[in-house]
């Protein structure tokens, strides 16, 4: 299975007339990167609207984000671009602003994730579509429904139905050419092989403030520790559980009052925002990775 | 070595006008309780003027803190609150309210801690008497010397020269009746001894949010995991690192830009506010534990 | 029209089994209140579970609120409150702690805070029913009926029809016995008769951090200031437009690269939040006013 | 009195070693600026390390501030980018990062803001020279004196004295070649002459959320008005009051507890931190005007 890889996927028939386009890249960091780069969208008749960049003394790499509006043909912007992409050996995306990335969501019995992103995304806040929620229990059926998001539901209970479940999350990325997999509150554990063939491309919600509280029922852990502030965490989804690039944060003040099930209530409203974000910023290519860590370029 | 651990202790004399007391106390969880109390409060001429309980699910417990106006003394005031505190076994405490608490504060280099609680104790905001800041370094000579308060330095190399520092922070709680105990980054850890003698009576800085990062070097560990929100919390001291119970925690959020360097300058306002709102708190007598939790009665 | 005035509208039948009451009420400060309340609740067999209070040096008066768990039935307990209610000439209101208010929300075309009360509401965070959403728009009619909740729509156009929506708001009051009207982002203004007939029963949001940015267009007024953070605020409807008692406010961060129309989008979550809470708040029988103030016991 | 307009003004002397510049300039927005202004870079053998830029609906211009690791001289710099900066008619400066701007202090008798101020300069992580602080009551002396700051003190009684500290607020620029005056809780009104001459070069503290609660008393009005946050506001001075663009604001939360002069207490630290955020940015050349609005380059 493969997820899109090269800019070239997945996207709309090029446009004759101004495009707004978005160039992410990232490469060995040295002089004349921005000069280059922005040489070459000037040769493609482009006008740069936003720019941001960094550079990453951790790793040496360079990073850099470009919202630029031409008239050029996407392949003739790659055309353009192509030369100075090689040239410095950069990693690269274009992509066309505001296009709605195809997302799957994998779901279990909390709502409040999925309610907030289809919202979203129905209001024309976020730009994703939707082909398919998979659960491993049919509660969000209804909630599909209104939204008119097909609904698949595949009960996970050992080994054999766990494989199953996740060989039909490979069919549909493949049948729906899906871009990102978000874990709305989806309970499982994914198999190490998955994780390695969904790298930088499936974004979790963990329920606490990580590093704090990793693992089972981070709610209660927190009661116990007695913290003042609770906190939900979105990040990339590795074969190490819970460690996995964070891209998001957010926390609420709480007191010595809060009974565990009314930190959970508490929490889904940072859950739901945490995690919104992050699929905002993904899908408006607005984060990169370096090593780690992730540059976010808001 | 014993802290001042009676409700009698440390007070001012009797006023004859009326006074505003302040009473917490905590006892098993049972009815009557508050009717009892304030049954109490009437008989001596009281007046509650800010009252706030909590019971606690984990323990079975429950906590009171009332402000009190009275004519009465403390003696006539105790002698009628007394038979109340009996009958329910509570362990209670009556203060007046506004009292400056003796405080002794341990430092080292970092600055803006102490600076922060001098400036507000000055200024009247913070209830506190520092009758001396007992440092293992000179830096912060000038700083207490501004302020007006004696300091003391006394390096600490090795075991020996920790074990007398130790020593001197025993004869100063002995010599000046201390109530309170901060170490205002003060990057040493206590013996497990004196940790002991001062439990529930020393207020520590971490400059994490617990309990992520615990150890040295938390803003270094932060920019590693690549962390949004950077915190601080503060904490009772005990035996075990890091673990004691947690008083107050803040946040302020950061990007991937920041360097290890700049999270350090930027988490010295968290810790600062987080130190100052435990230490009010403390002074205060908001602060009642429950198990290794605190109830802050805001 | 009348709402609901007295404590014994509306209230489920007596139980027979221990219930937990809340109590609420203000009077006349003076020595002695606390004392007496709480002895009535001895005297019915209760026990405290939660108290707060407050003085105003604004009023003179004395604001409580108690949570009180008790096998008596309403008629026992209302019998043993009454005459110290009577004593002290208090403002009372005895109800079940959880029971569902019912809700009338008012409702135009913006669907995000009417999404997030009924989201709630089903999922039992917030205790409202909602036997109507009446509308000026037929926008919403999706929505309400993905909630199961019976939708109106009533086109206002002119004095004519505002006034017929205005007697429709009257007869659905009376007809279900609603305790809230919510203005979930209802764009019209109330008649001063309206809003005099709601007096302390209608709760607004405002999409500013009022006294900011009054009237119409709040966003494009705050674009226009270069405002830092944006807000929104729920308050009592009266008939001084935007200038109710504020029951809760709630800001976000922007800069200066956002649109208008970004504020909009951005404001919508702090627009929601707010309205929850004041909701939530007034549900659970939190809110008191003090003259042109709200006492929020959270 | 002129206050330093050019880029070549009060500048160390040419570094021959690689040095840390940021350039910052507004022109009308157009195509090819990014390449003309980075094509320029290079040939100054510079190296691109922070870049932001932003386009305004508002206005119709363009906004940039570049970091830049050059070896070459000021002039050589100037000389490069110069027939750019002409081209697009930019209003530009060239600066040096970390430079320490000189900063003339207005205060009353309020403390915080300025112990906050010169905590932070001394501390090295605001970086600002402040040659005189100048009051109008001598309460600040010793403060000054603490931090080794010149404190001058002249009172403000009438319009005489009043034009007489306005005329030493001229001579300390012309003589210190100040580029920055900072109204550090500075409670005088300036006259619109001095508005006029230090448009753009002064920033106050308004202590409130503005545009809520302009003029006097703030915190009172807060308080009557029974707003949930409070707020502070750092601004330029422009000769309407409370009306000058909007640089940073902060927000506390708080509730109907509160006095007046708790609020007072309570606002100080956002006051604070408005402020010292408002100077650490002008410091930094990251604050750019585009009408009534700043844009901030953080």
């Amino acid at each position: 299975m493969t997820l899109p890889q090269t800019s070239s996927d997945a996207i709309a028939p090029s446009a004759t007339t101004t495009q707004h386009w978005v160039l992410s890249f990232s490469c060995v960091d040295q002089p004349g990167i921005v000069h280059a780069i922005s040489g070459a969208v000037v040769d493609a008749g482009g006008n740069i609207t936003e720019s941001q960049q960094f550079s990453s003394d951790d790793t040496g790499r360079f990073f850099m984000r470009l919202q630029v509006l031409s008239p050029a043909t996407r392949d003739e912007l790659e055309a353009t671009l192509r030369p100075v992409a090689e040239r410095y050996e950069m990693s690269w995306k274009l992509d066309i602003v505001g296009r709605r990335i195809r997302t799957l969501l994998l779901a279990s019995t909390a709502q409040h994730c999925v309610n907030d992103l289809l919202f979203r995304a129905r209001g024309g806040q976020l730009p994703i579509d939707v082909p398919l929620i998979l659960a491993n229990h049919p509660t969000l059926s209804d909630l599909a429904s209104f939204y008119g998001v097909p609904f698949e539901h595949k009960p996970v209970t050992g080994p054999d139905s766990k494989a199953a479940f996740e060989d039909r999350i490979r069919e549909v990325i493949a049948e729906h050419n899906i871009e990102l997999v978000v874990l709305a509150r989806y309970m499982q554990i994914l198999s190490p092989e998955l994780c390695e063939e969904l790298s930088g491309k499936a974004i979790n919600i963990h329920h606490s403030f990580l590093p704090g509280f990793k693992g089972a029922n981070p709610y209660k852990q927190a009661h116990q520790r007695g913290v003042k502030l609770i906190g939900a965490t979105a990040h990339f989804v590795t074969t190490d559980l819970d460690e996995g690039p964070i891209i998001e944060q957010d926390v609420a003040r709480v007191d010595h009052s809060r009974t565990p099930a009314e930190l959970v209530a508490l929490g889904q409203d940072e859950e739901s925002r945490a995690l919104r974000r992050a699929v905002t910023w993904f899908a408006e290519n607005r984060i990169l990775l370096d090593g780690d860590r992730t540059i976010i370029f808001q």
